[in-house]
C-alpha cells in the first residue's frame, strides 16, 4: 500500500485519516470536542478531523485571551466550494470569542507570478472575494484583509525566513521543488506570522485551517516559529485540517484547476445544477442492486454536498447517509433534492454578497489603514 | 591553472582579467574609451576594466535620452573603500548627462537577515551612509535611494521572478546554494530592474557598476530581462565592472568582512594610518635589492591606494609607479606619501560629511515621497 502523499501543490491521496496522525502527527480532533460550548457543522460531522495544537485556541477562548484565525485566497478567480469549506471554519473560530481575529491574506503576489493576472484584474476579484467571506458570516469588526502586494512585513519576514532555512529542511517538507514553489511557501509561512509581530499585538494564539494537503506549509511555520524564537517570541501556529472534498467528477479531490469537479459561488444556481446533475455518484449498477446493497455514501461527492455544505442540519445528514446506504434513496432523487438546495443557496448568498459589495470595499479600505497604522520604522 | 571563478559570496580570485572576457563574455572598456568626452580615474587608469552593453549607455548619453545608474549598499557598517569604489563609478555616470538618474538600495532587509540588523540600527547607519555618497559627489536632484524594508515593487518582483527560474539556472550561475542567497540573489535582479517600472518611466538602460566578483547578479538581471521582455519590456541592463583592490593584508580582495584588509570612511585619519604602515607591500627583502630589482606594483595594496582612490592625477599614479617599479622610491617613503594623501583624504571627507547628515535625511525622505507617488493600485 502506498504511503500517504500530503502536497500543497499536486495531487494529494488521503486513503485514511487515521494514519495522517501516526504518519504525520497530526492529532485526532474527536477527544477535544467536548472543550467546544458549541460546535460546527464541520467539527459535529467529522469534516474537520485533525489539528495540531488546537488546544491552544480552547484554552484561549477559554480564559478570554486573544488569538488569532489566519487564511486567505488567491484571487484568481471565483469563490469555489474548497474556498468555502476554509472560510466556514474560519468564520466558526471567530465567532467563539469576542477576543478573536482574523488575518486574511489576499495573494495577488502569487496570482500575478502563478497566473499573469495584474495587480488591476486581482483587485476586483478580491473585493468579490471578500464579499463572499461576508456573505458566509465573517464579522468584519474583527478582521484584517491585506493584500500580499501591499504588506511588506510578510515580504520582510519571507525574506528572513529564507536564511534561517536550509535546502535540505525544505526538501524534507515539501520535496524537491523549483525556487518558486520554496518562495511561496516561505511568504505562505510569513502570512501565517505576521499576525504574532509586535506592531500587532505580539505573541499570540494563531488558527490556520486549511485542507489536509496544506499541513506541509503548517509544518514549516511551526519550525520557523521554532527557529525564530528568540527573535520573535512566536507562539508555533495551530491549525485545524478539514478533510478533503470528493470531485463532482469522481476524482479524489475538487480542485480550482479542475472547474467541473465542483462549482463557484459565482455560478449561476441553473449551472450549479447542471454540474450536480452531471455528477459522479456512489451508486450502483441497476436500481434493483441498489435496493439491495445500497449505494456508496463514502465515495460520493453528492454525498458530500450534502455533508461539507448544504444538509440543513445534522439530522439532515445522516438520514441521507441512512437512506442512501441502505438503498432506499435512488441517486436521481438523491440528486434532485440536493440541486433544490444548491439551488437555494446560491441564490440567497447571491443576494447577500450583492448586497455586501460596498462592505467588502470598506473592509480592505479599513484593514489597509489599520495596517498602515501599525507600520514602524 | 585554475579557472577563474567569480563568486559574489565567497573567496573570488580573478589572475588575469582579461581572461574574464574569453570566459565569461565580459567585454573590455578600452575600445570604448574614444567615446567618452570626458573621462573618470577609473576609466583613465583601467580600473574600470570591463562591461556588458556599455555602449548602450554611451549611445543614451549621446542622445540625451533617459538612463539610470543603479547600485547600493548593505547598510551593516561604515562605508568602505569597495563601497568608496562602486559609489565612484555611480557618481560619474551620473554626472555625464542631465538625463541620468540614481537608484540607490539600501539592503536592510538583508542586513536584518544576514546579519541580524533592526530596521531602527540600520536606518541610522543608511544616513550616514547616505551621507557618505553625498560627499563623495553625488547630486541629490537626481538620486532616488529607498529602502528594501520600505519598497514593495522590489519584493513583488523577486517574487515574480521566483516563479520565472529553474533551479537549474540558478546553479549554472551561483553552484549549489541555499535558497537564502538564491532569494537574496533575486532580491537583486529586483533592485536592477525596479527603474524600467511603467510607473518609473518605463523601458531604459541602466548601468550597474560592480565589482567583477558581482557579475553572476548581472547575469541574472540580464537573463530575467530577457525571460520576462514580453511583460515589462525590460532593457537587459548594462554592467561596468572595477578590478578588485588589493587588501592591505596582502590578500588578493579587500573585504568588509577583514576590517584589517582595508578602512573605513568612518576611520579616523590616525586609525587609517595605522592600517597603511602595516600593510603588506610589494617592497623586496632588502634595500639593495629594491634598488637594484625595483618593487613590485602589480602586487601592492599600497599602490593600489594610490591609483585607485587618493593619487591627485593620473601623472601621479604614473610616477609613482615608476618611482616604484624602478627602485627608486623605497616602501617606508612611499607609505608615508600615501598616509599624508589618506590624512587629507578623510579630514576634508568628515567635514563635508557632517555637514551633509541633514540633506542626507532630506534625500531620504524626498525620495520615499517620490516613491509613494508613483505607487499605483
Amino acid at each position: 500500500m502506498d504511503k500517504d502523499k500530503l502536497d500543497p501543490w499536486g495531487t494529494s491521496s488521503v486513503k485514511d485519516y487515521s494514519r495522517l496522525h501516526s504518519e504525520f502527527g497530526i492529532e485526532p480532533v474527536a477527544p477535544l470536542l467536548p472543550r467546544f460550548k458549541r460546535q460546527s457543522p464541520h467539527l459535529s460531522r467529522g469534516i474537520d478531523f485533525g489539528h495540531r495544537d488546537l488546544g491552544r485556541i480552547i484554552d484561549a477562548i477559554d480564559n478570554h485571551r486573544p488569538y488569532a484565525v489566519m487564511s486567505g485566497i488567491k484571487p484568481d478567480g471565483a469563490f469555489h466550494l474548497g474556498n468555502k469549506m476554509t472560510a466556514d471554519d474560519m468564520i466558526f473560530f471567530q465567532s467563539l470569542s469576542k477576543k478573536a481575529k482574523v488575518y486574511y491574506a489576499i495573494a495577488d503576489v502569487e496570482a500575478y507570478a502563478d497566473n499573469g493576472l495584474s495587480f488591476a484584474e486581482t483587485a476586483k476579484t478580491a473585493i468579490r472575494n471578500v464579499a463572499d467571506i461576508l456573505a458566509l458570516g465573517l464579522d468584519p469588526e474583527r478582521a484584517v484583509v491585506y493584500k500580499q502586494s501591499e504588506e511588506m512585513r510578510v515580504m520582510r519576514l519571507s525574506t528572513i525566513f529564507s536564511r534561517g532555512v536550509t535546502n535540505n529542511m525544505l526538501k524534507a517538507i515539501y520535496g524537491e521543488r523549483q525556487i518558486g514553489l520554496y518562495m511561496s511557501a516561505l511568504i505562505q509561512a510569513g502570512d501565517i506570522l505576521m499576525p504574532q509581530l509586535p506592531e500587532l499585538g505580539g505573541p499570540k494564539p494563531v488558527l490556520v485551517p486549511v485542507g489536509a494537503d496544506q499541513d506541509p506549509h503548517i509544518r514549516l511555520s511551526r519550525d520557523l516559529a521554532d527557529r525564530y524564537r528568540s527573535d520573535f517570541d512566536f507562539v508555533p501556529p495551530s491549525s485545524i485540517y478539514h478533510r478533503l472534498e470528493l470531485a463532482l467528477t469522481g476524482g479524489y479531490k475538487m480542485s480550482k484547476r479542475d472547474p467541473a469537479s465542483g462549482f463557484t459561488l459565482d455560478d449561476t444556481p441553473t449551472e450549479a445544477s447542471k454540474r450536480v446533475r452531471a455528477a459522479f455518484t456512489g451508486g450502483r449498477d441497476t436500481v434493483e442492486e441498489q435496493r439491495r446493497l445500497g449505494a456508496r455514501a463514502d465515495i460520493c461527492p453528492v454525498y458530500d454536498l450534502y455533508r461539507f455544505h448544504f444538509a440543513r442540519d445534522d439530522e439532515h445528514v445522516e438520514r441521507v447517509y441512512y437512506e442512501c446506504t441502505k438503498g432506499i434513496r435512488l441517486c436521481g432523487e438523491c440528486k434532485q433534492e440536493a440541486i433544490g438546495l444548491v439551488r437555494a443557496f446560491l441564490e440567497e448568498h447571491h443576494k447577500k454578497r450583492d448586497a455586501l459589495m460596498n462592505d467588502a470595499r470598506e473592509l480592505l479600505k479599513k484593514s489597509r489603514d489599520f495596517l498602515a497604522s501599525t507600520g514602524k520604522e
